[in-house]
């Protein structure tokens, strides 16, 4: 075994940080999806870009694959070792290196996670705003091109990375970007490396652009008879140029679900979750602006909140929701589906999911960053039924060619990793062959995390 | 000559589309700043992307260079043949193709210039954002990963191209992106294609992004009694959050280049230039915070515009800035200098540059994208003098020397093209290389504008 000779020089080199214990190999060949464990070979545990260096250039000398881990919660099979291989965990590298206040930046190690860095940042009157729910590293957030309910105003991380330490394939450690908030120096490799899912390098530390915590905020939630009211709410909102920080849907069986396991006691329709950020004055504007929007439609007159613990009860609704939704069928688990289209093509696309959702033998309630035109339905199955199984992921296939057909893509946050491999080249076409010309340039070998994102040789 | 056999069979395809007549060569052979006219072997005038195929491969079945030219308003030399061979010009690809208003983007061919979109969209109060001063094809503008004085708030042409179509080195015609808000589906080629400078693929289509015509507009304009307090006052608006749509800095010698030349009567001291875009009630409030940060810090009242004649006379003198500085010294040519630096190095970076022009024989003067810590000095030079020359050439080596060692880098937005390339191992050391291995992927012969952006073969 290749693999077996690689663990044998990596033992030398981490000691009691490389395991192989029969534990560590089961918890990272979990994912929080539907794909079977998958153990790895091996897990490392490095402490500096070096050593993640030293790594990737053993494993390449023993042609022995390379997965990078931050805290297992991607959603699309990304971090499972299906080749065999090294799982590199980076959750020792969790250093919050430099906090430039003036410049609005912070340098920060792959393994630490988004809450960490805000409350490092706490005292700074500056936050990240990336949000992809769960308390996941950044690294793998730009690994994966995450991004979430803040997204329609303040971006993805493609907006909010501006620069990389990347080891790549051969054990070379390259920086990309500067603190200069742009640049037009040669090819932008910082966005290159952001989404690539740990194919071409192992991201070992990022520069992050901040943003000032607003003066004030003000929260509101809405309800309406019907989701094309509610989306055509937010599409509303979002063309006249509405500056929302947040704009959620829940569509009428997440809010029963949130009601049923938190004890709320909205009205069980869709409703619509937004947020504003800016100074007192320019909030209320805001807020009143959409409540004429919302009302105009036939929407409910929004409970507004400004006060903190009143906007963290209101948006608790949200963050519970897939949880409230797992415990609506105790037992079940979800296939979290991910598409993201035109606004324009938002009403049509969720309609047809919901019908499409109806005329199964499942549920899927919906939830969405309709700001943006992604949205998600939470597919609730019996794991150890195979017609439950069947009938999610036959809607999720077919979510995903609709959201093509409507001019969308597959996937707007959680990525391809192994679940939306089979869409690449009905997406992007003879640019996946460039994808693969890419990633044959930098890993010739294909040891970087194989078997995701790219054509597999 | 593989050139000429090249040529031939180009004739034969574009008839009296390719041109070898020496007026167009020469022509093609200029460029807006200081390097020695280098006149292509022909031009070819495609129609379409199926047509720049045809004309790349029959290039690459030749090994003949295809340089693409939009508009040659780039200011680094990046449209000239420096090898010889083709250049292909875009501009009969000038049509709006379609314009999504619900969605805020637009489908265009790479000629058409930004005035030319603008002026296509007034109807659906819709904008395109992106400013670089020359009235630039969107093409050259995206190729370049231009910017100017809105990216503070709307973003570079990174921030603004969704996606593209793009002819690459074997012919192949590739999309990149969807029209979807965001997409976490496979490497991010659109980015990689955005200021690629024509090394990679000629952009024969793109969809760009567009914003709302704000309700209301104001701009103001602030006196200084030094460089040093403007650059504080703009650093400070920046990060307390202030939503500046632009914000400029006019030194005291361009101010007073601009009085003569335009008759304006400002006093002869360093000007910041803002501008503010929302509701009536957020500008107002926007434009009084920023004026107490003026006054504080010991600024000159600012003079206010909200009227479009007044901000327009306003942003005339932004606008007139570089032709006055020309006409400042008759019969001179600017080298235009341009670096980009963490706002907390800007005062110094403006300071130490202002003090080494002031020692060398020749004058320029320094106009600044202070919000993004971009600025740019015009430096004078009689072009038949070459102590002005080496002196012009040197203070630009010095300001990318400075730039690098405050964190920034060499280019905020005229791009590499030649005149930069110098700089390029030293920003991005081993990623230079990575770059490399990218283009050698993706145009094995070195045909796409050979001798700009990556180390020379």
């Amino acid at each position: 075994m290749q693999n077996s000779s690689a663990i044998t020089a990596l033992q030398s080199l981490l000691g009691d940080r490389l395991s192989v214990k029969k534990a560590d190999l089961v918890h990272h060949g979990q994912s929080e999806s539907h794909f079977a464990n998958t153990p790895p070979d091996a897990v490392v545990w490095p402490a500096s870009a070096a050593e993640v260096s030293d790594i990737v250039k053993i494993c390449a000398a023993h042609d022995c694959p390379v997965v990078a881990w931050g805290t297992g919660t991607s959603l699309e099979g990304h971090a499972l070792a299906v080749r065999g291989g090294v799982i590199v965990n980076l959750s020792r590298m969790d250093r919050v290196l430099d906090v430039h206040a003036e410049d609005m930046d912070v340098v920060v190690q792959p393994g630490v996670t988004r809450t960490v860095l805000n409350d490092a940042l706490r005292a700074t009157g500056l936050f990240f705003p990336v949000d992809p729910g769960a308390d996941a590293s950044l690294g793998g957030m730009a690994a994966t091109r995450a991004s979430g309910t803040t997204t329609v105003r303040y971006g993805t991380m493609r907006d909010n990375v501006l620069a990389l330490q990347v080891v790549l394939a051969d054990g070379r450690i390259i920086r990309t970007g500067s603190r200069a908030a742009k640049s037009s120096a040669g090819y932008d490799l910082t966005g290159l490396f952001v989404g690539s899912e740990g194919t071409l390098g192992i991201i070992t530390e990022m520069t992050l652009r901040l943003h000032g915590q607003p003066q004030a905020i003000s929260a509101a939630v809405c309800g309406f008879d019907d989701v094309a009211m509610a989306v055509t709410v937010a599409t509303t909102a979002i063309q006249m140029g509405l500056p929302v920080a947040r704009i959620e849907l829940m569509d009428a069986a997440s809010v029963a679900a949130v009601n049923t396991a938190e004890g709320y006691d909205f009205p069980a329709q869709p409703h619509l979750l937004v947020e504003f950020h800016g100074s007192d004055s320019a909030v209320a504007e805001d807020a009143a602006t959409f409540a004429d929007i919302a009302r105009d439609a036939g929407g409910t007159d929004p409970r507004t909140a400004t006060r903190a613990e009143d906007r963290n009860k209101l948006w608790a609704m949200r963050h519970r929701a897939y949880w409230s939704i797992l415990a609506s069928r105790p037992g079940a688990r979800a296939v979290v589906t991910d598409v993201c289209v035109p606004i324009s093509a938002l009403a049509q696309a969720i309609a047809e999911t919901q019908a499409d959702i109806a005329a199964s033998p499942i549920t899927g309630p919906i939830l969405g960053h309709v700001g943006d035109g992604n949205f998600h339905a939470a597919l609730l199955i019996d794991d150890t039924n195979p017609d439950d199984r069947a009938a999610a992921l036959d809607l999720s296939h077919r979510m995903a060619q609709r959201a093509l057909r409507l001019g969308g893509t597959v996937t707007g946050e959680h990525g391809i990793g192994m679940g939306k491999l089979a869409y690449m080249e009905q997406e992007h076409g003879p640019g996946w062959d460039v994808m693969g010309q890419i990633k044959s340039a930098l890993d010739p070998q294909g040891i970087m995390n194989p078997g995701k994102l790219i054509r597999q040789a």
